[in-house]
Order: structure tokens, then C-alpha cells, then sequence
């Protein structure tokens, strides 16, 4: 691309053929995209070589710039990640598409008929980090669900994304989809995303998928709307007269399962009247686990060789083997913690009392609260949706993990026989 | 207020508040609602004069700033408005109540028991103009559905509204809800509502109602999400062969019955097979009704004496009695009119082909499509909703009428018995 583009010019060209490109994809049928979708996972077998020939490009700049080891991991596509999107493809063909439902209808007394749609959002855009399978997880559920995507990823993944993104564009255009239901943005000038935001005209939603200063800044800059996923900061609850084996079961394993994702245990609270009883057993189980415990001033009275936990400590976002623990007087101490400290993620309590449980349920204020169970489950695959774009920790149009579903609106459609309004 | 105030400690301490009360007021039953809101009604009713006397300091004032006559009607409280706003009370307190509502529930292979629960949004700034009486509607809205509301009126409407907010805040108080469920913002700086829009840790949705502008700064200044009404560039469209009088009734209807709201009809199209025998007369009737009709090369072909559309004339939401006039080819030469022009508002199609309504029903994008429908019909009440808070033009979480559904989100509850992920 010329230096001396207008980069307003060239984001604006793309989100209007974007537009254009979305009032068609919104006809087609569920057989026509689910064959489109099998025709991509094809398409990108049979490149395999270009795609890795691709990727080997930013793998070898990125060594150059000496990122990271776990950044160049995260950016390898090894023929295992590449049979991963082909099949993620296939899997999104599978699913229920959500477009057509009707939502509800109903008649009025004046004879007029109304139905509630879902329909296609319409224009989506993606912005994402350096993983380059995001381009493919986004591509099947924008197009299963009848959206154009408007995509931009990582400067360390662009030989990736762009020859994923043309054979994708190459396949729907030989399948008579609109060509322009699928663009990348090919160019890593930061300028051109904050041009992108200010494009409500023609996009709709905008999704940002990666850490949480990409995301402030996305939130900051865009007059589109944004759903987002700031922070997981879950909690676990061990109420008075808990059962203790359950209780670590799930401790253990919303901690240390895959410590690195957004529905990991941060905050552990515990009444004090289990406290005695269960923390040393407890703490001596995570630290088994290399789990580094920070507890407040009764949990270090309980248990020795702890460090401290500061203020700071219940609102971290760890995502490595740290907890912060806290012992609390009872269910309303344990309640008000979490919804001053939390993110409105993933909180659950392990309990016997049905009555602690729906008021637990009641009050927290979390995309999916959880009783006797680990925080882990709060995700689409999970919860049967067959996939995921994100997990939502809005409480606007999706909250908690946003799948088909929740890429859809919806329009009421009404018939009458000449009804005028008096 | 002092003017050496810090105006973001101010408007931050308000919003705390706001997200401490409606974590409890979320818990409150709809009979407690009810009750709350037949107490607010009778309040207002017994406090008329103070209400009228607060009323008059901002229409001297207005008198004094030259306020156009216009502004000062829509200003003024007189007995039947504040009659008026007893009775939306009392109305929304008959209401149905969508809090706690079961969206869905499925049980999970692994046993775990889920439940999709409405619930309210949290939160709630409301940014409006000079109307006082949109105190008393939001407030009626929010708290039956469980949301702490914090509302910023414009300049002129100070002392009215400042006075509604204390007899509501003091009512509530009595009722034993969190007296911060409710809270007016009473000083006018600007400053104040940029900071305000910033405060997306504590606020949940941001409402502006008000002119295009007002809603433009809103949007362009806020972190948190926005629910928006831009404008209403509605259509018509005439069918071939579709039946003239149908036509007329619909279109005189639709641009004249109401010519300054947002679901008034803006631009007619016709089918060229229809323009020559029916905009003679149906222009006819328009001008008879005081219509200014601005109409494209063709329709000025078929009848005389009309001003021309220039391109301008095909995006402007007149709200006035005037009507762009365009002659189309087809039906679909009329979608994409509409879909390139419009507002993806209120849009209608006259026909007696059943397949080129489902083909506009389908393709065009807007809140609500009609056949043989007034546009007008895109309204709260006519919809059966029983209310509205307003009629959003975007597409995410509420699109057209906005009602008590509308203003709730929905969590997950999870229920299991020592589920763990593997």
C-alpha cells in the first residue's frame, strides 16, 4: 500500500462495500451458508502450505523482534492448529442457524399482525491480537449467522491473516456469496482503527478481542457500539456447613485447571465458621498444586507461610497459580465482596443451604453465577451453544458467552389490510 | 452549589450510589414496585402547586432568554400534564413485571441445570431535553424495572425537574426503597455530563432523548454503552398495481397525522406502473392537507407545479409537512432507495402481491417493515407494550420500541452438585 493513502478513504471504501455486501448475505439460506462454510474448510486444507509458507514470514520477523517465546507460540500455525480452523469450519456448519426465528408474534386488537425477527446484526468488526485462528473462529460465525465481518488482527500476524482471509474471500466468491462479506484489513497503520471506530454509518458492532488496554482503547475511541470482555475477576464462596470435599474439588479446579483463562478462580471467600476447619486442608491442597495463596489478616491467622493480600489483591485478574483469599462473617459479607470487587464474570458458592443458594444467585451481580459447581463452565461449549465469539462482561444486547444467538437483532415485521392511526 | 466544586467527585459520588442502590432495589417484588409507584402518583398529585410554582421560575426564565414560544409550550406543566404524569405512574404500575421472567432453562450430558433469567440492567442514565415530564416517564420505567436511574434534564427545565426528583426521592424513601434509586442531577455545567459519560465502571446504559445533535455528543463522548434514537427517514412505498386508496389513506395518514415524530413519513415511492394514474390525485389530497411535496425528474414529469427533490431531500427527516416524492423502476430499485437513504426506522410497503411483501419484509433493513400499514404504527404503545422509554434506531440489544423488556438484561444461574471441568 502507498504511503501517501488516505487511510479514511480506504477504511471508509471497505465498511460501505461491507454494508452493501451484508443486505445480501442476509438472504441466503442456511443450507446455502452452511455449504459455504464447508467449502472454506476445504479451501484452507488443500492451502495448508501457503497458509504455514505465510505464517513462517511472521514467525521469522517475530523472532527478529524478539518477542516473546509464548507470543511466537501463540502466532506458530503447526499442521495441527491449521486441521483445527478447517474443522472449525465444518463444526459451525452443524450448528442451528438462528436466523428466521420468530421471536414472538402476536395480533392487536386493531387487526394488525406482528412478528419479531431474528435477523443478521448486519456489519461486524473484529479486532484481535496476534492468534491468527481468530480470523477463522470469527469468519464461521459471522457468516453463519448471515453478518459481514470487517477484521483486523495483529501487525505480528498479518502474512497470516491476509493469505487466510484471501482464500476465505477466493472460496465465498466462487460460492456466490457477496465477495465483500469478508475483508481484512491489510494495513497495521493504528490510524486506520481509529478511523474504523468512528464508522457507525456502516458497521454495527464492533467486537475487540484481547487484553484489557486494547479493549480501554477500543471502548475509547469508538461511536460504534462495543461488546467487550474487560476482565475475569470470579470468586468462589465456601459457605458455613459446606460440604469440604466439594468444596476443594471445585477450589482446585476452577484455580488450577487452565489458570490462564478468563472463568479461573481469582478470590477465594470463606465464612468464618468454615474457615477453622477447612483453610489449612485447603491451602495445603493448592499449594500441592503451586498455587501461591495471599490471604487476609484471619486467613493468615489460620494458616502460616502465607503472603498478605493488599487491596489491590481483590480486584487482580491473576490468570497464573496466585489466590487471593479472604475470610468473611457471612453470605451478605461474601455477596457485598464480590460485587464491589468483582467484574461481573463468573462467581459461585458451594453450599447446602437452598435457601444461602437462590439468595446467592439472587444477588450477585454476574453474567452466570454458579451453585455447587466450577467457575470453569461459564463458556459457550459449555453451556451447548457449539461455540464461541467472546464472553461478554456487558450486560447490553450479550452478556456472558455470546454465540450464534447473540450475533443475531432482530426487526418486527407487521401486516396489515390498511390500518391508519387515529 | 459552590462553584469551586470538583465536578467528576460529584458526579462520581452520585453514580456509586446509583450502583449501590440498585443492587438492592433489584430485589424488590413487583407488588412492592407497584405499591412504590401508586405512592410516587399520589405524590405528585398532592404537591401540583409546588410543582407549578418550580414550573413558573423556569418559564420567567425562559421569557427572559427569549425563548421561542414553541420551547416555552413544551416547558410549561399545566394541570392536565401534571395529571398526566399521575397517571403514567399509575399506568406503569399495571404493568407486567419482565424481572425474573425464564428466558430459557436446559439441563446439561454433565447434569449441570441452567437457567436464562431476566433481570434489571443496573444502572441507568437518562440525558434529555426540555420536556419535564421525561423525569416522571423514565423514572416510572426504570424503577418497575428495577433500575437505579440518574437523569441530567436540560437547563430550562431545572427547577421542574429538581422538585420532581425530590417529591419521587422522598416518596421512595418512605416506601422503604434506596433512596438513591432515583437521582437528578441539578447543576447544569456541561462539564458535569462529560464526566458523567465516563463512568462505565458504575453506570450500565446511557439513554439521551433529544434533538440529532445532543444525541451525536453522547455518543461521541461516552465509554458507556448508548441506546440511541437517531432519526426517522421514513418511506412509503406504492406498489404496482397496489390499490389507491389503500395508498392514500396510508400515506396521508403517515405524513400528515402527526408530521413532527419520528415514525411520520418522510419519503413516498411509487412503481412507474402506478405514478402516472395515481400521483396525480394522491398529490392532490397531500397539497389539500397543506403538503409541500418535493418530487424527483419523473414525478415532476407527471404532475406540475411541485419543487424538485435535490439529493439532500432523500436522507432528511423533515418532521413537517413536507414529502419527498420518488417514481422507482421496481420494488427492488424501492429496497435499496430505502436501504441506502433511511434511517432503519419505520418503513411500509402498499401492495397486493403477496411475494413482493415478503420480499420487502425480508430485505429491508428497519425496526419495523409494514405492509398496508401506517409507519406510525412503530410506537410502544400501538405495539402493545404498554409503554416506551423511546424508540431505538440501533440495531444491539432493543432495536424500535423500548419498553419495560427492553430495559432488563438476563444472567445464568447454574446449578450443580460438585460439577468440575475436565
Amino acid at each position: 500500500m502507498e504511503n501517501n493513502i488516505n487511510f479514511k478513504d480506504y477504511i471508509t471504501k471497505m465498511a460501505q462495500a461491507a454494508r452493501i455486501a451484508s443486505l445480501e448475505l442476509a438472504n441466503f439460506s442456511t443450507a446455502e451458508k452452511n455449504k459455504c462454510l464447508k467449502a472454506i474448510a476445504k479451501a484452507i486444507e488443500a492451502n495448508k502450505d501457503s497458509i504455514k509458507a505465510a505464517n513462517n514470514l511472521d514467525i521469522k520477523k517475530a523472532k527478529e523482534d524478539g518477542l516473546s517465546s509464548a507470543m511466537i507460540d501463540r502466532l506458530t500455525l503447526t499442521d495441527k492448529r491449521i486441521q483445527g480452523m478447517v474443522e472449525n469450519f465444518e463444526q459451525v456448519a452443524t450448528l442451528d442457524d438462528p436466523v428466521g426465528d420468530i421471536i414472538k408474534s402476536w395480533e392487536r386488537p386493531n387487526g394488525l399482525k406482528i412478528s419479531k425477527i431474528r435477523v443478521p446484526i448486519g456489519v461486524i468488526g473484529i479486532i484481535f491480537e496476534s492468534r491468527p485462528n481468530v480470523t477463522c473462529e470469527a469468519v464461521s460465525l459471522c457468516l453463519k449467522s448471515g453478518n459481514a465481518v470487517i477484521l483486523r488482527g495483529g501487525k505480528e500476524a498479518l502474512n497470516s491473516n491476509v493469505i487466510l482471509a484471501k482464500i476465505i474471500s477466493q472460496t465465498i466468491g466462487e460460492q456466490k456469496f457477496p465477495y465483500k462479506s469478508v475483508q481484512m484489513i491489510d494495513n497495521i497503520n493504528r490510524e486506520i482503527v481509529n478511523e474504523f471506530l468512528k464508522l457507525n454509518d456502516y458497521i454495527d458492532l464492533i467486537i475487540p478481542r484481547g487484553g484489557e488496554s486494547l479493549i480501554r482503547a477500543v471502548v475509547q475511541n469508538s461511536t460504534i457500539p462495543v461488546i467487550k470482555h474487560y476482565k475475569g475477576v470470579c470468586h468462589t464462596y465456601i459457605d458455613e456447613n459446606a460440604d469440604y470435599q466439594t468444596a476443594e474439588n471445585i477450589v482446585i479446579n476452577a484455580k488450577t485447571q487452565r489458570p490462564g483463562v478468563c472463568n479461573a478462580l481469582e478470590t477465594l471467600l470463606i465464612h468464618e465458621k468454615s474457615a477453622g476447619a477447612m483453610l489449612p486442608e485447603l491451602i495445603k491442597a493448592l499449594k500441592s498444586k503451586g498455587v501461591e495463596i495471599r490471604g487476609c489478616e484471619k486467613t493468615k491467622a489460620i494458616v502460616n507461610d502465607i503472603n498478605s493480600a493488599t487491596k489491590e489483591d481483590w480486584s487482580a485478574e491473576y490468570l497464573e497459580l496466585i489466590l487471593a483469599v479472604k475470610v468473611v462473617k457471612n453470605i451478605d459479607e461474601a455477596i457485598k465482596h464480590i460485587n464491589t470487587y468483582g467484574s461481573k464474570h463468573s462467581d459461585a458458592i458451594v453450599t447446602n443451604n437452598n435457601h444461602n443458594a437462590a439468595k446467592f444467585m439472587q444477588r450477585v451481580d454476574a453474567s452466570a453465577v454458579f451453585v455447587n459447581a466450577s467457575t470453569r463452565f461459564n463458556d459457550g461449549g459449555e453451556f451447548g451453544f457449539g461455540a464461541e465469539i467472546g464472553i461478554s462482561t456487558d450486560k447490553l444486547h450479550a452478556r456472558g458467552p455470546m454465540a450464534l444467538e447473540e450475533l443475531t437483532t432482530y426487526k418486527y415485521l407487521v401486516k396489515g389490510e390498511g390500518q391508519i392511526r387515529s
